[in-house]
Parts: structure tokens; C-alpha cells; sequence
């Protein structure tokens, strides 16, 4: 209790800071296994070099997929009239969007654990972890450049209705709603693949001005990193969104929902470095520690 | 890659799990600072001796407190006239109400943050740390007493209503929200000191089938372990649950959201083992890392 007491002494108003609230102050945690893995600071080559398949779309098959697309198709529309080439503004916009479907699913299944009284198969933290990573790239890009009180207005509009019509979608199809994310990222990887053309046109200007939380994040190199290297890290992050939520709308499909057990099958008899193993939960017995 | 083509070669039907899924399966964590640090399994006696201060009460100060009390106080006589000494299908109704404040505050953080297009202060991270240790609280009575269907039905009902009603309410009036969750902690307390009197009475069996998940998740011994530690190791999660969310009203009341700065203030000069620092996002400059 020694950290409890030093907190009585410290000159703030808020005197009884109760100590285990001092012991979780988290570091927010990157999504890519590059990030995760890497000891030095990522050059712009390691991010240009990572494996992101830029043009992976998934074939929409049966109404449901063709719903999802449809509407993300829809969606597309209105912004690229309203944004053109402001991409960063454009950015702002999709990430305070994107924050949204990782904490509507997590909420829905969170309360479905409770009510069924069940496990969730271990959707939940990746979920938030998603939504967390999305709240990063607008406090990245928001760094970068500040909206206008109008943008910020329309901000507030969008999310309210987004929020609202996800939920109830969610509640309706989860698969749609999985599946509406994989091409919603599909479309942000075509515009931060544009972003970067316009880096490179010389029509946006590579500002090495890069916040620290950026640098940090994505453990860029503080001497090197430029916006460039930002957007790619941006854009890798929307790759690995992508494939989780098509993954996601194929498991609900399926009906394999749980994803420990196959996390374990496909880490069983692999050669995985003690580090991997711990980043996946699977040091001990971890999975073990799951069962229902 | 090549831990995402080791998972191409797995038999089970969902042959691409995208590697970055792999790599954050985490276990859940657990929110006392004294299992956190733990490197031993905890016995009894250690449980007995945490200082949790049973008796620790907020006198209601202000109409906002005095409502949340009233509220609570309220909520108690149903709940006492249901289910009398039945502790642990008590303790699963308590469990599934208790795992909503938390997501529902993180929600409206997460989107507030969104919207206003600043950093939420570092609060979102330790509510949802809260709402996934009250989801293993009920996952743990889950596994030592199943309820009937008619009781699975109530927990429905009841979470509906809950999650609006505290949705609607932390909107209104969030220190009021969090004051009533403090004082809900309150009453968890008692409830589970009475379930600890029934233990030591007799009349209700000691037994030692504790589910794995109990053992590893609060870190006791699997040789000793009994339901009264389970109940001393959950009791004690209340107090820090009661005691961070009457702090979360204090801030709220002084306007002093900014966990991050204080967090610094009350750590700088202190003598905090590495580990420590670590666990709080202190090593490097974790706090500097948080610059809005
Ligand atoms: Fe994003
Ligand atoms: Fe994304
Ligand atoms: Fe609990
Ligand atoms: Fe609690």
C-alpha cells in the first residue's frame, strides 16, 4: 500500500487516487504484429515492405454480403463529393466513423455473454482493441490538422445517426454488420492509398512535423518519420481491420464463434518464439484458461 | 508472415485467421494491485489481510449523491425479498447488472472523445477493465451454480432495462452515475461479507471444485483454494470497483478528468519498483506518450 499513501501527498485536488487505478494505466496497444514484434523504430521501408495486399476485396455472395457492400458503395458517395481531395479532413471524418462498429459489436456481445451466461469466445478484446486503434488515428490526424467548427458539428450528427443504425443492425445481422466493415476498410485503404499519392504527387506536403503519440504508436523513427509514414502505418492498420472483420462475418457464417479453440489448433505444433507465444495469450496454459 | 501460413495449414474450417487476431488473444486481467504483483499463488491468508476497509461508506452529500444512495437503496429491497440467502444465484443477478456500468460509461467516453476530438483522459481503459472483471466475477459463480431458465429469463429482462436506464442516466448526469455505481460496490460488499458468514456458519458448503478459471484469473492455489476464497478474492475487486468509481464522481465534481497528468504527479519522486512503473504505463515516458 506504499503507492496508496505517496498518492495522499501529492499536491492535487484529488488527494485518494485509489492505487489500483495507478497500476492500469495502459499504454494504448498497436494491431499489427509488425509493431507488436518490432525492437527498433520502423523505418519507411519495413512499413512499405509489410504484406497489406492493398487490393484484397472480398466477392460479395448471397444478399447479405450484397447488402453490406451495396451500402458501404452508398456510403462512399457523399464523401467523395463533400471531401475530394481533402484527405486529410476526409481522414478525421472516416476515423470518427470507424471509432464506432468495434465498440457497437464489443457492447452487443459483451451483454450476450452476461445474458447467456456465457464465454464470448474472445471477440471482445479485439473488438475494443479496434475501436481503440481508430480512436488513435483520429487523435493522429487531429494532431495533424484541426476541423473547423462546422466539421465538427457534422462530426457529431454523423456519429449520432452511424452509432444508432449500427447498433440496430448489429442487433439485426451481426454478420452484415461485420461484413459492411471489411469493404467500409476496403474503401479506406483506396483512400489512403490516394492520400499517399498525393504525398507523392508534391500535391500534399510530407510535413515531418509528426505528433509523438504517432511516433510512439506506431514506434516510427522520431528522425526519419514523415506524414508518409504515418499514412502507411494508418493504412496497414485498416488492412488488418479488414481481414478481422471478413474473418468475423465467415466465423458468425460458420457458426464457429469461438476463436480459442483455433487459436490454439493453429498455434499447436508451430515453431512460435516465446514472445509471439506470450503476445498470443498462450504462454502457460492460456487457452486452457478460457474454457466455459 | 510466417505465423499467418502456419495458420493456412490448420484443419478446421476457418483456414485464414488473420495473424494479427493471433497475436492479442490476451488473458483477462485482473484489477487488485496485489495479483497483479503477485509472483506466488495467493492463499487465504493473504486474501484475509488486503486492506479493503469492508465498512468504507460516502455519506451522500449534494441531491446528486442523494439520489444515487436513494436509488440504490431502493434497488436493494427487491433484490432482498428475491433471493433471501440464496448467495450465489444472488451473486450471478448482481453480476450480470454490475458488468453494464462500465461498458456504458466507456461507450459514452469513447464517442464523446470522437466528437469532441480529444483524448478521454485515459478513464476508457479502466472502465472496460472494469465491465470484463465483473463479467468473470459472473463467469466464475457461472461455473460453480447453473440458474434455471426461468432465472436466465429475469437476467434478460433486467439487463434490458439496466443498460437503458444507466445509458439514459449517464447522458443526464455522469458523476451521479458513477456516485450510484460507488454506492452499488457498497452493497456488493455487504452482500458477499453475508455470503462469507454463511460459509463460516456452515450453511453454505465450503467446497473445493473451483473452476480453473477462478484459480488462474484472481492467481490462487490450486491446492487450497475454497469457495470462501473465490468470495474474498471477488469482494475485494468490489472495493476497488467502489472506491474508483467514487473517485471518477469526485473528479467529475472537480472537473479534474485528466487521469494522466495526476497519475504523473503522483508518481513523480515516489520509489516504485520497474515493474510497477511498467504496470502503470509508466516506463519510458508512458504519461508524456498521452499528449493531447
Ligand atoms: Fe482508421
Ligand atoms: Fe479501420
Ligand atoms: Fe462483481
Ligand atoms: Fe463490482
Amino acid at each position: 500500500m506504499s503507492s496508496a499513501k505517496n498518492s495522499d501527498t501529492s499536491s492535487n485536488h484529488i488527494g485518494h487516487i485509489p492505487v489500483d487505478l495507478l497500476y492500469t494505466m495502459n499504454d494504448p496497444k498497436p494491431v499489427r504484429h509488425e509493431i507488436l514484434e518490432s525492437t527498433e523504430p520502423l523505418t519507411t521501408k519495413d512499413l512499405e515492405n509489410w504484406d497489406i495486399d492493398i487490393d484484397r476485396h472480398r466477392e460479395p455472395v448471397g444478399w447479405s454480403d450484397k447488402i453490406a457492400f451495396a451500402t458501404v458503395k452508398l456510403l462512399r458517395k457523399p464523401t467523395d463529393w463533400f471531401f475530394k481531395k481533402k484527405y486529410i479532413h476526409r481522414a478525421v471524418m472516416l476515423e470518427t466513423v470507424a471509432a464506432v462498429p468495434g465498440l457497437v459489436a464489443a457492447t452487443v456481445r459483451h451483454l450476450r455473454s452476461l445474458r447467456k451466461l456465457k464465454h464470448d469466445g474472445g471477440w471482445i478484446d479485439h473488438l475494443l482493441h479496434e475501436a481503440e486503434n481508430e480512436r488513435m488515428h483520429l487523435m493522429t490526424w487531429m494532431a495533424i490538422s484541426q476541423p473547423k467548427l462546422w466539421e465538427r458539428t457534422l462530426i457529431a450528427v454523423v456519429q449520432g445517426v452511424f452509432y444508432n443504425c449500427f447498433f440496430a443492425l448489429y442487433l439485426a445481422s451481426p454478420r452484415t454488420a461485420h461484413r459492411m466493415v471489411g469493404y467500409l476498410e476496403e474503401e479506406a485503404i483506396v483512400s489512403y492509398t490516394s492520400f499517399l499519392n498525393e504525398i507523392d504527387n508534391g500535391h500534399i506536403e510530407n510535413t515531418n512535423k509528426i505528433p509523438d503519440l504517432a511516433i510512439d504508436y506506431w514506434n516510427l523513427d522520431r528522425n526519419t518519420a514523415t506524414l508518409r509514414d504515418v499514412v502507411l502505418a494508418v493504412r496497414a492498420d485498416e488492412a488488418t481491420h479488414r481481414d478481422t472483420n471478413h474473418h468475423f462475418a465467415d466465423r458468425l457464417l460458420f457458426r464457429q464463434e469461438d476463436l480459442r479453440k483455433d487459436a490454439k489448433q493453429v498455434f499447436k505444433g508451430t515453431e512460435l518464439s516465446k514472445k509471439t507465444r506470450k503476445m498470443a495469450g498462450l504462454s502457460h496454459a492460456a487457452t486452457e484458461k478460457w474454457k466455459e
